[in-house]
């Protein structure tokens, strides 16, 4: 049977190349990157080297990249970690309804230590407009946290605009970039923010790793307390081969980005417009252009998400309903239904995300095999019924 | 030049089969086990049968065990978590002295929390006496910490005795185990603790994975907050190679205890009597007897430790000066003053730690090319200077 994977945004496989740039850190250079003897030196090179490569990604300097384990731990160390430190001068956060739960939860934890949260509403399309965050912004307001690209949907934002309001009241910007970063071009200068999160197994590298990147002179409170790695901003010993991996998909996708970006889009577009002539009642989520490249993400109506993933799974396709964070809780995504969408519609999200070894037959495949799953399960829908009995009365 | 390894308390290498082990989770079932199909699922069974085979490991049952990214994410976890789910009962926490500073900084930013620390002292050997313990419980303290096995001068608690007395007052009872677990037995129902936190790389296992083992029906407050996994407790994709890593070095852990500790603690034994006869003014650190099997650590009088690790370097050996967490701090170790060693002794501090790969000639090796060096700083030493002409005027 044909396996095609189609669920990028869940995670990336690692390319070999990047495999091959851990191994040594694994076999030869196993030293603690803090000792003071050849293994520490050769493992110091290393996440230095990586360093290097992660801010070029983003036109950072590479002494502002602190290496985490996840996009997770480099969200709920920005939100955490900035709110503490500004703490002083306020205790307001605000964030969009459609952050990732590493983000909204761990503002969530802030509210529970005093401070309070405000969820910016986004459009139909997932945008979060400037002026509504101005709108929001108070006196006491600290930091704000948008993200870049959304997982989920595709959409990206305009940080740009956002952060130009964000810094004319003086607060801190952090972004979730962890779906954006190593996948389209950005850069932190241009962006004009704070902080900017990120993962390697968002763009070809290993899981387990990630990055803040933190503008200097930004003042931040350790979230992991301990050792005096990464300058004291993140204890634990450093997870080397997992660094240079990182290190190396960076590199490779800054050298890629352009061609990748055009090998997705293309499959995207393709599956886009091809899937609402073969189904009937599809309704594409997220922005129709200020989209991801590699993300198609549907509302197949009347039926269920995870019927669909299972039948398409036991066709050899892996996709997703939502968020692979949540995708085990079983509610309506808070993305779509902050989009507007009905958390009947909602729960008929389907998302295909695709990935540098995906082709124009694998489209052509899912084209083949999702319609005649779709009207199975339809068959079997009571929603479908009635809706068919509701048309049929209105003829 | 010879090549010795003898830093295996900074990081042990991982094994060969570990690493084996790991391959398949990098390079095909490279899905994110939250995800609904074949790619998810692969990824899932990896994780669970790790997870049954750390708890195997510890004498733990399969769903106690939570996965992190290292010690230090563990023992974050542990203190911050377990002493915020307690803190309607009390907000009083104790630690020994010679905690590692993963617990002691985590403790710290408790205080800043409204917490209260104290910290019971050792004796000169590293010990915690557990009427100590006893006498600074008090009516609001709701969480203990102990560490099982001291990294820097390996001494090893009387943990089952200590449990006793944080039993009897009502408190919830950590271990960080980070030292201890895989590499010596211990069984988490006979020490009668509450958690214990261990790591990967401590134990032939990969860098960047840890576990905190909690006894089911402890409350803890997540740290990393965001996704559903690890039962919604620890959020963040799980690092699955590292992981499913973790596992086997568990297992081989398990099965080769005995004879592991047999080959570390001979060579360990060789080491501690072959160096005070081949140099003067030579403290043993630490437990004679209650100590880890791969330590040997002492203070080397009128020298510092720094120094030595860069002569020795040069002579291909990799050593250590107490805690990599914090080699770079160029401090006086804070388990050495605490168990009443003077800070200038602890400047002399050399760390021996045995690992699988060594042999008896690798101990003669030390023995050989250590005295010429000590020999060496001493002649530049003041400090000597002043002791041979003190030690001549007492004549």
């Amino acid at each position: 049977m044909r396996k095609v994977y189609l669920d990028n945004a869940a995670t990336t496989p690692i390319l070999p190349e990047v495999l091959e740039a851990m191994l040594p850190y694994f076999k030869d250079a196993y030293g603690n990157p803090q000792s003071l003897h050849d293994w520490g030196d050769e493992a110091r090179e290393a996440i230095e080297d990586a360093r290097g490569r992660v801010a070029d990604l983003i036109g950072a300097q590479t002494e502002e990249i602190i290496f985490t384990s996840s996009g997770t731990e480099s969200n709920n160390f920005a939100i955490k970690g900035l709110a503490m430190a500004q703490q002083s001068k306020g205790k307001h956060i605000v964030v969009s309804a459609i952050e990732h739960f590493s983000v909204l939860h761990s503002a969530r934890t802030m509210e529970k230590l005093g401070f309070e949260m405000t969820q910016v509403p986004v459009d139909r399309h997932g945008i979060v407009d400037p002026d509504e965050v101005a709108r929001n912004l108070r006196n006491d307001t600290v930091l704000v946290s948008i993200m870049h690209g959304n997982s989920e949907v595709g959409t990206i934002q305009p940080i740009k605009e956002i952060a130009e309001v964000v810094k004319e009241a003086g607060a801190i910007f952090h972004t979730d970039a962890v779906a954006a970063a190593g996948t389209i071009p950005l850069d932190v200068r241009e962006l004009s923010v704070d902080a900017l999160s990120l993962a390697g197994n968002q763009f070809y590298g290993p899981k387990g790793v990630g990055a803040l990147w933190l503008k200097k002179g930004v003042r931040i409170i350790p979230f992991l307390d301990g050792g005096v790695q990464e300058g004291g901003r993140r204890a634990g010993t450093e997870n080397v081969p997992a660094i240079a991996g990182l290190g190396k998909a960076a590199k490779l996708a800054k050298a890629e980005m352009e061609s990748r970006i055009k090998h997705l889009s293309a499959l995207r577009d393709r599956l886009i417009a091809g899937l609402p002539s073969r189904i009937e009642h599809v309704i594409l989520t997220g922005h129709p252009a200020q989209r991801l490249p590699g993300n198609a993400s549907f509302c197949i109506e009347f039926i269920e998400g995870e019927a669909m993933l299972l039948f398409l799974s036991s066709k050899g396709v892996a996709a997703s309903s939502g968020s692979a964070c949540t995708s085990r809780a079983l509610k309506a995504s808070h993305v779509l239904t902050a989009m507007g969408i009905s958390p009947e519609i909602a729960q008929g999200s389907l998302l295909f995300s695709f990935g540098l070894e995906n082709t124009e037959e694998d489209v052509n495949y899912v084209l083949e095999v999702l319609p005649p799953i779709v009207d199975r399960l339809r068959q079997m829908s009571p929603l479908y019924a009635k809706f068919l009995k509701r048309q049929k009365g209105g003829r």
